[in-house]
């Protein structure tokens, strides 16, 4: 196959199985991925490890996502639907085009500081963000009107972080105030999100298709506070109440921590970007195979063996040819 | 005004405030709603009680519904958002245009019986429904193909009925098996719906502008059946499974109780004739307004007093009119 | 062995394999289980079959209740831990004291007519449960008191039956108002009865140990309703509401159904006559081995194959010798 | 009255209303708290101030723990039952005897150090707990079995801390391995506990008077991890799982959080020394006006007015003499 590869060099780095034998071999075809330069060149994004490798790789794609490919090397994953046994074959068949895509919607997250510590606090902020590379240029241009982006394909957590004490965060919709949060914090989650996360926290799931948000607080002090889901395209709005002294934690997708002070707030909307995720099977039949494999949901007692909900798919393939074990963990891969 | 009404006899006859002084005036322009004929004559429907009310315009309704205005007499509901004290100011607005509506999904819901009593079963089975006088022509042609159809603006619930044993049915989304349903029963919902009785059973409430169902177990015998939010459009079956001598039972709305066969089975999905609902103050506003209101969602106990969830408007015009406070139940009006 | 057999004869009748050879063999030491005379003869009662028998166990012996030995016929069950594959060495361990009893409380529930209908409905009242020989004598002395009183092994439940409207109750702790039940029902449980209807209500579970009753709803229309959990010893008062029209029906362990009108109430406390079950290992290690094996408490995917949760015992002993396959199903024994 | 009254002093000092009129004129009997030598000289504890003040008297009293009379200063709590208004009438009251005692389990719990760090790192984790003086002796004396203990009477939490991470904790029950916990963390909850963190994290609540504790899991990554209630006296282990490098956080009532890594394990039980608390009623009645009040149990719409849910005797006292508004928050008073 004629195909120039790039390969995420941070990732190399810190993975064991790094060099991979095979793309060494096409090692002319292989390039470093520019986080300035190639975005616009990939053709399709091959993602090999767990939920958190496709997290990983949704963070550095804030714009527009290319589609992805992604095998979960061992460990079952809602966003991980491929065995990476298979990957010949599959990779043959998506490069032919056969397969159906499903759009997963990500969240816009932007912080906007409270008035009085504008000046003083951005700084700081940015320093606590200076792992995160690929944010830079955004962080840059967002310093003049004091905003921070993110997007989030799980979800967005407001936490009481290390506190002991609860947090107390005001919620908004649309610029009018709905509600108080009293707990452990709150959850904005995409539906992709409602099977991880929000999942433990209680939310109903919501199936990817489901043009929706999540919002669902994280051990409530509240026997009333059950999860509900809201549209697509509306306008959240979390702040750090003016009535505590205690600071908020923002994360997304289990990343980017940002310490939130008192009035600062974190707006939350739909993402135009979603990332065009290949399926397995179809877009409902992953997702039902998902909850029943990975979540065990409905799991009965008289079902009997668990092997039984296993895919026939994975089962007739199982003596296949195996020898191909490359390993590289997460590569991008273009068609020049 | 000149206006045409047409008056719901039904609904006159088993309420005790049947006789309404306003309207006798304008006799000569009430008329009698005529199931067969006057359905396309229809503009507005202005409907004056609970929610159940308007569950039972839904019900009216089978096909196209026109845009219904809907007073509560009293009791607080979540399709109901208008007080009745106001009725003059409100039917001038509505009439002038200056009100937003809410498409309310409704679900469409067909018995499908068993192979084997197909030709035994029917006839009993129209006896069951012979109270349902606005179903009979549905009926009558759904006899070829053995089919009974219903549109429920809350949800269908199939479950145990006075059986004291657990029902057993299975459930197939695009003709795919998903899991069996072990317990009380299962509420598919709309989102309107998710506020009523799926709600009550566990379910995340999901705003009525969301395009989608809830799957919701009652009293699942099972620690991890936890409700599920599917996307409109799609296909659902609950089939009363076969390795059960019980019965189940469905009900539409609260309504239509059928008795269910082994191997009888209710196909379920998106209508598309939703039930357009004039808001009181917009789409969001209005249900975290209810949330608050009826469900005492999230109410803490910092909150103090219960009063401040009031809306301004209510209390505003506390102090006006209340003259005309004429009382028939459910009419159904429309313009020459 | 030297035993004097009373079998239970109302179950010889209507189960398929109530000729059983290896007891026929023995048939002048067998004996029809007289329910006026042999209470007191017995002293180890050998239940086989599901939880249901059981639970019928317990409905017979309404006040001392001698040890229980429980195999399950193959379906798992909380009350049920023995495997009658070895019933022979289980037995002769049994006889020889080798065990330990876990004392599984029960709750006395009595109905109270309301005033008004006393002396009309008690006559038809007792015809309601006239199928219910064992209660004939409670229910003739009871009468005058206007009274009927039942022991229930998992739960009473009061709930709407076959309405289609919500139950509408007042529940009365020590003669205290406590709450309005709106919704389904609601259920008192035992911490026996609490891994049983009260779970897939979404009460927490409680060890039977633990001296306490569980009050849980039935799909309370209202968010706030959690179950809670209170101590043994008190009494409950379930009333059904003076401001509904509908009748409310109470079941004890699944049977015995009443219909109970306005006014009604029903009494529950603990019983003083418990039933104590013979343990496999012993209290707390059956207890964590049913709730992993038959409600897959906490089931996670990383758990891999599930037969690892098996018992030990049981893989041992599945070679060993399993001829003596007899199949009575409920029999009562006492030595003489 | 002839009292000597002993003055917590570390409270007066953060405190702004620590100068207490009232106390100064009788200045001569006022004592500051001796941690050392004074617990056996109090007969009488007075607490005023939220449920966080009461909680750190419990953290005082590690051994027998004199009865003690909460007074709430405006916030409402589960453990501070009484209004300060009537504080002279209820002295006087208490002082005479004339109430019930509420005997609330507290929890006992140590930490075990994984065996290979034990040496080095006893030195470092002294230093973490060195703000808590209290425990000062008891470090001191369990350095030499490496056992750190605590007293809980809300509950133990083991959770990720300031991880971003799942933690991933052993549970064992009399050293019998129960099952993971994967997820934000595990709560173990005496009752008096269960309407506090474990109520948020989704336990039911068990009245205090039920020898129990709850084992309550924060946001598990499982849809089956359903809250247990287990018998009190049971010993609880929760291990930091060998397979993750991630470390949890303990802390107890809130406080004393401590860091504990790979193989550190946490035992639990009930402790012999309980906290008296003085019930304003009765032990029930205090609990359900509780639920009501504070966590607005299975409030519905129909309740109208909140005001109702008031107590009488708040009511009837209202217009009392309110003049001794005396505001010392905490003092811990002894007869001689």
């Amino acid at each position: 196959r004629r195909l120039n590869v790039y390969i995420e060099l941070s990732e190399q780095m810190h993975l064991p199985f790094a060099t991979d034998v095979e793309l060494k071999e096409h090692a002319e075809r292989c390039h470093a991925f520019d986080h300035e330069n190639d975005f616009f060149k990939i053709d399709l994004i091959i993602c090999m490890g767990g939920d958190g490798t496709l997290l990983h790789v949704s963070s550095i794609f804030q714009k527009s996502c290319p589609p992805v490919l992604s095998f979960s090397m061992g460990s079952l994953g809602f966003l991980t639907p491929f065995d990476f046994k298979y990957h010949e074959k599959i990779l043959n068949e998506v490069i032919a085009g056969n397969v159906a895509v499903l759009l997963r919607t990500r969240l816009k997250c932007s912080i906007v500081k409270g008035l009085k510590r504008q000046s003083s606090s951005s700084a700081s902020l940015l320093s606590t963000s200076s792992d995160d590379t690929t944010n830079e240029e955004t962080n840059k241009n967002s310093n003049k009107d004091d905003k921070i982006s993110h997007l989030a394909l799980n979800e967005v957590v407001i936490d009481r972080g290390p506190n002991s004490y609860l947090s107390n965060l005001d919620l908004y919709i649309n610029d009018r105030f709905i509600t108080k949060v009293q707990g452990d914090g709150l959850i904005v989650s995409t539906p992709s999100g409602s099977t991880a996360y929000a999942m433990a926290a209680g939310s109903s799931m919501v199936h990817p298709n489901v043009p929706a948000m999540v919002i669902c607080p994280i051990c409530p002090h509240s026997l009333s506070f059950r999860p509900i889901v809201v549209p697509a395209g509306i306008e959240l709005k979390v702040k750090v109440s003016e009535d505590t002294r205690l600071t908020a934690w923002l994360s997304v997708d289990g990343r980017n921590r940002h310490e939130l002070h008192q009035q600062d707030s974190v707006h939350i909307t739909t993402s135009v970007y979603p990332v065009p995720s290949i399926c397995r099977f179809d877009q409902l039949g992953d997702w039902f195979e998902s909850l029943a494999d990975i979540l065990h949901w409905n799991l009965r007692k008289a079902q009997g063996g668990l092997g039984g909900s296993e895919s026939p798919e994975r089962d007739v393939q199982l003596n296949e040819d195996q020898t191909n074990d490359s390993s590289s963990t997460e590569t991008t891969q273009s068609s020049t």
